[in-house]
């Protein structure tokens, strides 16, 4: 493992403290817009917020940091007690669980690349795994509330998150790892994505090739 | 890894063997209710009886146990086929696939705690790992049945696991990790939640805060 | 970990590779049909072809070997592009997702005996990995567009992967590793599933032991 050649680590983890709150608001609005119980925000919440970390670790290889540094733990839970007690607040701030959400994969994006290059994965790896990172918690929040997760359904994305870890990556290859493209990154990431939102931009699904379907010809 | 001030390790496995027995059967009972066939019924045995157990392994960042020790794919295995052959037995005992999983669920936060103490972690994390240990394989049961998975509905099902754990990891902070607080554990989770279902206990969902809607004011 | 005495690793590398792929276009044309765009049909070709392996790898304890190795990703993505463009190409070689899920079955149930085998473990597990391996992705699949996983339907899909994992578990166990035991497992696996799909092969359900219903004696 070569940390040195890698972002700032508490750069990176005071981003993923960040990531993991808001992605955990995330969740625990959709849960309180649910009629979740407070164990069902307090769930919702620490899943959302967790899980796509979660899974950047266990697809690296390495024991996943969430039990071993007790803040991501903390962060979760203020953001489901902050859900459950001051929801109309948070709704106030943005109406929509999808700002927290956007947020969260904008932070995620650049941590979860950030983190893979600092494991010594490559350009093309950081990039898929910041991407993992910060659909990953949005999937499962889908998947618990029964419904097709948003990155599959025609909306803008997976291609912010890419983007944005593309940034970190692309200055890794060139030398640099400075915090500064780590914000760039994410910034970008947040660009696209609320962009994207606000203009509806959809992406083309595949071309209607003639179904083979003989009577039809 | 500190296995001397945990509570005995054989008393974690045979406990684990038997919270992987009764969630199998949890998990059997559902799939025979749900028409499916033999192989579905051994599957889902097997990850409502495993789950919890791995993915506690998987967070603490240990290989899972499971598939070292043939003692739990013995244990899921039974239950499948008791399950599919002698359903009606079973719900004889008691008509519910959730007495099973209360008993599962009892086992297996405490074993989840001890685990994690073990393996080093905080009173904290141990709390957190137990009720993930009790609450995965029901979790993973409902989504695969498409249901909103039962903790996230109106119940009290993390509660009593939270509880069951915090038995334990409050005495092993104390200095004792005598088996009686493992059985004393469990047997305060199993009273919850039987407590929870006998009198339909639900906890309180998020205030409605007067929603932000200007037309209603 | 023993490596001698196991299938030749490139072998190996060389079928998993190929089940990637096509597990990956059975994700991407499941993704076509549900109208997705085209980062769902690049997510969805991926998440099918590595769900698989990711959870051998993790059952076993082992790093995933998807982001160690771009070979996965490159096959995933190659699977992705081919469905979104090519899409009425790939039905026309034969018309179901379901004919490449049974090639890429019988392809990982054979590689994930094989991995679990060269990694020590026994025949049981070996032949349980392997169905693991080959069931995995397409749960996930099916998770995701939020249908009941097909492995729980009353078909024949378990147990062909059951079948071709324990040639090579068997062959092993006899003291053989000769490729042609891992081509011959994946034969099998694949003819059981098609004469299953072919001909309506069900396995039976649980038996209607009369529900204890009093008032029906």
């Amino acid at each position: 493992m070569n940390l040195d050649k890698s972002v700032d680590p508490m750069l990176i983890v005071a981003l993923n403290v960040a990531a993991t709150f808001v992605f955990g608001l995330s969740g625990g609005l959709a849960a309180v817009r649910a009629k979740l119980d407070i164990v069902g925000v307090m769930v919702l919440a620490a899943v959302v917020g967790l899980a796509g970390g979660v899974t950047r670790d266990l697809l690296i290889g390495t024991p996943p940091a969430t039990f071993r540094d007790g803040r991501y733990l903390a962060a979760v839970g203020a953001a489901g007690l902050v859900c459950f007690f001051a929801h109309s607040v948070i709704e106030r701030v943005h109406r929509s669980v999808l700002f927290f959400d956007a947020i969260g994969l904008s932070l995620f994006c650049v941590t979860g690349a950030s983190t893979a290059l600092a494991f010594g994965l490559g350009a093309t790896q950081a990039i898929i795994l910041g991407a993992i990172t910060g659909i990953g918690g949005g999937m499962l929040r889908d998947v618990l509330l029964r419904e097709v997760p948003i990155v599959l359904r025609s909306e803008l994305y997976a291609v912010p998150a890419l983007a944005g870890a593309s940034v970190v990556a692309i200055a890794h290859a060139a030398g640099s790892n400075s915090a500064a493209w780590a914000v760039a990154g994410a910034a970008v990431c947040l660009v696209i994505r609320l962009l994207g939102m606000r203009y509806g931009v959809t992406l083309p699904s595949a071309p209607e090739e003639r179904r083979s379907d003989p009577d039809a010809n």
